[in-house]
């Protein structure tokens, strides 16, 4: 087995088939795809945030710069990361890691201490830097899973995170958006990339090897 | 079919059978993985770089701070990043594109020019936080399908990224490296995490839907 196939098939969706929705079972498969991401340190800061409500996509359009897709698609995946470590946060994850393992509570002390060390005195800026980079893991691999159920998606960068942060109240919630999925199924025919070859660099301009 | 099992079964190998090397034709199907993903405007702006070399992989064992896998594994790619936007390279990515498609070489004119008056503008800094996040989106791809072909890898940003691009001498290609990914097979008796459980945030915590 192998994913090749799965990844020279999806594409940047650009236009949605509206009548067709993504079944739940599906789209629970995809979010978990995300959850089972490896993070760095295990900390998983970031969350997958789920829109199917109409009337809140609509006003993601303008958002997202007039991107229909986010309107159109069955189901917009908004991918949010820690707007910054706390000491809570690494302290609540590495408690569910030692309950899960049956370890005694301190058993990851010292890692814990250094990641602090290092995550705390950095500023807020910093910290979502990398917070950002995770959640990039997170889409992909929900980007891989719905390849291979083959389920449309589209990874957006191209949105005002701060007003998409404030429509969707994250800020109280110590998170800031990073990524937005619409996933759904393409509208083959009304959709001018869905027929253009995939075109990356020359494969021994992309990969080398050093002896 | 689904990623789930394979999602499950992979995890951060912190320790290689040194006695077992992955086929070629496996790496390859990994790397192009990576190859096949999506980047931002499709510019593609990172490299694989392949390492089986044990006297370079030995060198970049004191850069990795001493982890051992990036001298155990049977291939390090090393996943390097451009150090910033030029005109020379959206131009170069474009003409791939409009050759590959059969298209006027004027095409995506607007469309580059604007990415062209966004990134050109902007820092090298700024514009390296940027092409090293599509490094992450490709050495996911690369890890969903080293999964897929029960090859062991293990994402690592834990390295001195300014010493390793001077080793590689990177800097002369333009690029900076962002990310490791040893590949092997995981010596499972020998390794501390291979039998411990994967450790999540609850799925309540992990994602939520906004109605």
């Amino acid at each position: 087995m192998s994913l090749l196939n799965d990844f020279e098939w999806r594409y940047a969706t650009k236009k949605f088939d509206t009548s067709k929705k993504v079944e739940q079972s599906l789209v629970d498969k995809i979010v978990e795809a995300a959850w089972l991401a490896p993070t760095s340190s295990g900390l998983q800061p970031f969350k997958v945030i789920t829109i199917t409500n109409q009337e809140l996509k609509d006003k993601i359009l303008p958002i997202a710069f007039g991107q229909t897709i986010v309107a159109d698609c069955s189901h917009l995946l908004v991918f949010a990361a820690w707007d910054r470590y706390t000491e809570e946060r690494i302290n609540h994850i590495y408690s569910l890691i030692t309950q899960g393992r049956n370890q005694p509570a301190d058993k990851y002390k010292n890692y814990t201490d250094r990641l602090k060390e290092i995550y705390l005195k950095q500023t807020a800026a910093e910290n979502f830097a990398h917070t950002a980079r995770q959640a990039y893991i997170g889409m992909s691999f929900a980007m891989a899973e719905a390849a291979v159920l083959k389920v449309d998606s589209t990874p957006m960068e191209g949105f005002d995170t701060a007003q998409l942060d404030e429509l969707l109240e994250l800020k109280s919630k110590g998170l800031k958006s990073v990524l937005m999925l619409p996933i759904g199924y393409r509208d083959e025919s009304n959709d001018w990339l869905s027929k253009l070859a995939k075109i990356r660099h020359p494969k021994d301009e992309f990969t080398f090897e050093i002896k």
